[in-house]
């Protein structure tokens, strides 16, 4: 099959937010309605600097983790949190009973956490700078791994950490729906690193997840690009009969 | 030995915050130059509000975690994440040369972190409502342990999840000396559930953590206590001869 370049087919809002990725801009990614119908603030891991994980911190609220492409995930050794926790049973009868199992999740079958990792060269790994190099160094890794360059994780970062990783799932969008699949197809379109950072924004006001329409708000005062699922769905449909965004 | 109970040899900011963790009242929690340097807003689990989980991201800004008194740890089965880490090293061997070993850290021999945990209430687990209702159910476990009454921690709680537990060290403040331990040698000396919750304040012009003196200001702002570890040693020393606070 010849992969052709162009715009066509894509929605204009789908060619914003490639543009925002590319250009390492924040926006809004909201999952659907009754999922857990929560907007994440998504950036590029690669672009960000601790002024977006502050802007997160502030105007988010949830926690900071970074949603790493399966393929490299695979490469790099990085497990989910639950498999983890189920094969470490033995060291405590109660990882067994308090680990997710089907079924227990609201919202899907199972969450993509992997482990929580502080790059090396911080300190702490909490304040925003530190936070900023651990995301910017596994950004970095995705890519060099992806390039099909040999790594070594753990001597780059160490764990536990400060930053949540997210783990994919292998068949991405077409195996689940949640911010960590959408904002990597979303990279694999705009065809830059798929390692996206993802930040839950909070209301203020209610104690709940912030709703729809404020995060619409929220991204037309500040100019971002809000994008939803099924958008993101309908673009990666398209880009898999190999529709290159130029 | 007999058990005094008075206010003699403690210090008027250390019976402040003992009268603050009793009232439920947030209070900062500075451990030391030289370790972190890191300034933590901080409350009783079981006084958790929405609103208190909103004060903590909002001004704090770091990871929002509840300290547990490592005797409670024991009987509910929540070991370290680092040797959860380790005893599932088969998984991947990604996992052995990640985690921490002796000589990591900077601050410290090792971090204090257990799983991450949803109370099975929740939906997504991350808004403020959610958050509260993890943590006060964490404080609320940890007194039924305490009373010694027989607890399925599985029943309650699911991992992964949103809020990050810790573990005090076995030896409180005589092994380690970060906010895990800090904090729940307070709650012994104020004579309440050992279950306390810690968030990082961080300094949203520097990128760096908040510094001390700012911490203070924020405090005198607020009307909060600010205390800090070696009061918080003192005050342990002298609880430990059986001087208990009326």
């Amino acid at each position: 099959m010849t992969v052709m370049t162009g715009r066509q087919g894509y929605s204009k809002n789908i060619l914003k937010a490639v543009d925002a990725i590319r250009q390492g801009k924040m926006f809004l990614l909201f999952d659907a309605e009754g999922r857990e119908a929560e907007t994440d603030l998504t950036i590029l891991a690669q672009a960000i600097k601790p002024e977006d994980v502050k802007l997160m911190r502030k105007d988010g609220g949830g926690l900071i983790c970074v949603a790493l492409d399966p393929v490299a995930c695979e490469e790099m050794g990085l497990p989910f949190m639950a498999d983890v926790i189920r094969s470490a049973n033995e060291y405590s009868t109660t990882l067994g009973t308090t680990v997710e199992k089907g079924g227990d999740l609201r919202y899907d079958s199972r969450s993509s956490f992997s482990i929580w990792v502080n790059h090396r060269d911080t300190r702490t790994g909490i304040p925003d700078n530190d936070r900023a190099i651990t995301i910017k160094k596994l950004g970095d890794m995705v890519e060099q791994v992806l390039a099909g360059n040999k790594v070594n994780f753990g001597s780059e970062f160490r764990t536990p950490g400060h930053v949540a990783t997210l783990r994919a799932a292998k068949g991405l969008i077409d195996e689940r729906l949640g911010q960590t699949e959408l904002s990597i197809a979303l990279a694999r379109i705009a065809n830059v690193t798929p390692s996206m950072v993802v930040c839950e924004m909070l209301d203020d006001n209610t104690g709940r997840a912030l709703s729809k329409e404020d995060a619409i708000a929220y991204a037309e005062e500040h100019g971002m690009v809000f994008v939803e699922g099924s958008e993101v769905i309908e673009a990666y449909n398209i880009w898999t009969t190999n529709i290159q965004i130029s």
